[in-house]
């Protein structure tokens, strides 16, 4: 490919409102053109990454014995509804009616096309366990897009689905796509992933694990233990929490507090640690009842867990409907209607004098205790971990990272096989609804992970397996005749050679053409100019290492066959 | 593969409301499934035979040099509002709010995006020629979706946007992409495919060919001369009507005709053939001006070509808002609003001794004459081409016949770039609008269009060039050892071989064996049996031609490997 010819163009600018290092490169380097908030063209190179990217993803789902489908985009309303999602799942979920009336949407994921799919079609044990994947365009109306390719709109994604006929078959399968997910990730260049334990969310199931690329700028927040290998996603994540000390606490005392209601101005104005009060946050499930949840000043709630404990979605409270005294609310004489849930946390269990509202305006308890005055109270685990927890596997302590999430795979059990009616006839006669697991791997994200992980400080810097061309080539001083007429003909010899080769034909300066290499990223540059060829050779240089080798032009295509070949079984070994 | 673990069933009833072949099979032989109207998943042999089609689509687009992009299937209404199209096109462009409320829309093609792609990207005339092109789903919300694949809602497209500095250059890459869709409706396997001149339709250039398989099962209308080669769509066909004769003609007489109103009725009643007559036909347009085209009996009107001539979406016309007698209009003394329009097709010209209304009730006026009585009218062509009217070429009689769409071609002029602000500078400083090209194929319609043309009263026939498997394996009676013992062993040597072989592993009838493979068209059938390998052999059967062999085992792979390649040097050549 000549460069003149490709579209798109270099920018020195950093967009505006980018922040994430590979929506910058993907701009500046013309990989990407935003065409609405969260929607984006993809331009050549991108397309050649993407297309790189999904080749490897169809090996590993190949290997798995998986059959590639293609879902529609555009699903009815009814094959929604069958499995409940038209009307659990919130906004992300774009529905529109057709010309005819009818109520439809954009599939932002395919379990319900799936079962329909294999509905009627697999009918046996025999055919099973079987897997089907796609790669096709996705589409989640995203509140908050952000970050270029990281969260977006609308994107491209292999999903799977699996079916099996017992749990042991599922977790025998799971484990192997696990693996792959490990391979895929690998083979696109990624070093720095894990898997992590997730919450199965809207998905509806019980085992899932989300692969994470770690990097400061994810959204996710991770908890790890270094010394056992414990990971979680924080929403799921368990920590050993430091233990309360005894002590003899004199009777309760309250005390004026005024207008500190936040727990630091309470232990600012009370001149007390965080670790010695109890803080109240309320919220209301889905039929409107309260939840007062009670922890140790220095944790805040996981919401995701305590979503779960009380069984029902949840959002903050407006506790002055409930007659509460926000601000003001503890854990001694709270008065609440009589259906609501009052839950105290685990990191409250043996705390002795402690501070908490006292349910009364610019008044505070104090001289608290947990086992005088907490009796016959259950404590649940429902704080988020936070730094110097401990590992709930080994007791090492925990570290608090983030990472971008890169990919889940889900055990779904029965819920739509079972809500949409697909069985399958098991030896003994009976019917049996299979137990899916669902794998998904959004494409343009795990493209855009590659750059936060590898990219430096000039631009974008790409594994072999998946650059959008293995050599960038700039001859310098094209207006030499000499220089000229090599180039033309390098080029031409790379391309018969099978060389995957970007040729910067431009007649611009030496400055630009080595700034747009760097900015774009691929592993080898070849420089060639009248220095070099006064000398017989041609620069070389690998973009991640800047290491440069000077190259006898005789040998240069063995040479660069050689260097790619040794790039590719290195991330692929 | 084995088909036991195929996803996808094998029907015995032809599915409810299919009438066309490629609807049929692909139904019955487990090739797609509806999700809803217009809408189908792909099963996997189904996306085995796109993603060739795709493959072959590919190779030609980059041969013309074509830079492979995606653009997103989502995209705002204010794209779309640059060229005018947001508002101009009708319901079948589906829009919908999303979550914010922002105006969305579903792409059924990429005019605007592509230039929104190239804008600012492509700033100089060097970088012109260029092609950029995509596979990607798209959604036209059809009124009317039918016969399977044929005609469907959600569609699977490769579009081509080619950009040019001149008009010369535009037509030299046109006549390029006018080859390469030769090249690649071969390649995939067709044989009965010619190309017509075709109305531009929404996309508003002015030169556009469409390819067309002609085929009875077409919903387009096709206009052939077998001697010089003229072919054109009905819709922009033109025809040379047969010269009315010459004749003295007695004055005009009124005629009671009462409750005789279509022409056929009054023909009927008056006992006079439909080419003497003049008939009426109404409509109105965009801004609700009236219309009166006369025609000879005979004929029909073009509407595509009236539009044309009157410069405005037409539709038919209410005749009693505008008071005129329905069934009674005619060409003398009409009374039409002001601003009314009226038109005499050619037909008409030197018509004598007709019949026409009589613009009153129950009446109609016979011995009209063209030459006395449309004294000073203009005659336009507007009626449809029909069978009998000659070559506009040759002279000879055209062949009227149909065909399916199977991919079109456009000069788009100006239209876009000049909407949308697009320019590049020239190498004299001027700032021009690009010309721009644009260039579409259906993969699923090419799909079912070659089940159209090759499928029989078995089945598909798939070309080996886009088959899903080359090889349908058809082992009799595995529950015979030594059977089974070869058969498995052979399966594995053709996969090793790198020969794409569907396994029959069912312990089935041979009936339901054999029905099946002629089902599912893959192009060689082998099938061994206790027989067959008493013999040493295997018997290999071609789906087109049921031509049979008996191949030594011992040979058999290397005759496969041969005819393979024999068929896709035959189809390619």
């Amino acid at each position: 490919m000549k460069l003149s010819k490709l579209v798109g163009e270099r920018l020195k600018e950093v967009p505006n409102g980018a922040l994430l290092k590979s929506h910058i490169y993907l701009i500046r380097a013309g990989y990407i053109k935003q065409v609405s908030t969260g929607i984006f063209s993809m331009l050549p190179p991108a397309q050649k990454v993407s297309q790189k990217i999904q080749a490897i993803i169809r090996d590993e789902m190949n290997k798995l014995d998986g059959q590639e489908v293609l879902f529609p985009v555009v699903m009815p309303r009814e094959l929604w509804e069958l499995s409940g999602r038209y009307n659990s799942i919130q906004e992300e979920l774009l529905r529109f009616k057709d010309r005819t009336g009818h109520d439809m949407l954009l599939g932002m994921t395919h379990e319900e096309a799936a079962v329909h799919m294999v509905m009627n079609t697999v009918k046996s044990h025999e055919q099973l366990p079987c897997m089907i994947y796609q790669i096709q365009t996705k589409y989640r109306d995203e509140a908050r897009p952000r970050g270029g390719l990281i969260r977006v709109k609308e994107f491209l994604m292999k999903d799977a689905y699996s079916f099996h006929t017992t749990q042991e078959d599922l977790d025998f399968y799971y484990k192997k796509v696990y693996d792959a997910y490990n391979r895929i990730y690998k083979r696109i260049g990624l070093k720095n992933f894990i898997s992590v334990r997730s919450d199965s969310g809207i998905m509806g199931g019980k085992v899932a694990d989300e692969f994470m690329l770690v990097t400061d700028s994810g959204e996710d927040r991770l908890v790890l233990c270094d010394k056992c290998g414990y990971k979680a996603n924080m929403e799921v994540a368990e920590g050993v929490k430091d233990e309360n000390d005894p002590a003899e606490v004199p009777e309760i005392e309250e005390v004026f507090t005024g207008n500190a209601k936040t727990i630091e101005e309470v232990c600012h104005f009370l001149e007390i640690d965080t670790k010695k009060t109890a803080k109240a946050v309320c919220y209301v499930t889905e039929d409107d009842k309260l939840v007062v949840a009670f922890l140790r000043g220095d944790y805040d709630v996981n919401e995701k867990k305590l979503a779960k404990l009380v069984k029902s979605e949840i959002k903050v409270a407006d506790t002055d409907k409930f007659g509460l005294t926000s601000g003001n609310i503890g854990c001694i004489n709270l008065e609440v209607p009589g259906d609501a849930v009052v839950l105290y946390d685990t990191s409250l269990e043996g705390l002795e004098g402690f501070v908490t509202g006292a349910n009364k305006e610019d008044y505070h308890l104090k001289n608290v205790s947990a086992s005088r005055d907490l009796e016959g109270v259950t404590f649940n685990d429902f704080a988020l971990v936070k730094e110097g927890d401990r590992c709930p596997v080994c007791g090492e302590k925990l570290r608090l990272t983030r990472g971008i999430e890169i990919g889940n795979i889900f055990q779904l059990g029965t819920k739509y096989t079972k809500s949409m009616g697909m069985k399958v006839g098991m030896p003994d006669g009976t019917m049996i609804e299979p137990i899916m697991g669902c794998y998904g791997i959004g494409i343009g994200r795990a493209l855009a992970s590659v750059i936060e992980e590898k990219g430096d400080d000039r631009g974008i810097v790409w594994p072999m397996t998946i650059a959008p061309w293995q050599v960038h080539f700039c001859p310098l001083r094209l207006d030499d005749e000499n220089v000229n007429a090599v180039s033309y003909e390098l080029y031409k010899k790379m391309e018969e050679a099978g060389i995957e080769v970007l040729f910067d034909d431009r007649k611009v300066s030496a400055g630009v053409k080595l700034t747009d290499s760097e900015l774009m990223g691929m592993p080898i540059r070849v420089v060639i100019s009248p220095k070099t060829m006064a000398n017989g050779v041609a620069e070389v240089t690998m973009r991640e290492s800047h290491e440069t080798n000077f190259i006898p032009l005789h040998d240069l295509l063995s040479e660069l066959k050689a260097i790619i070949q040794d790039e590719i079984d290195e991330i692929e070994k």
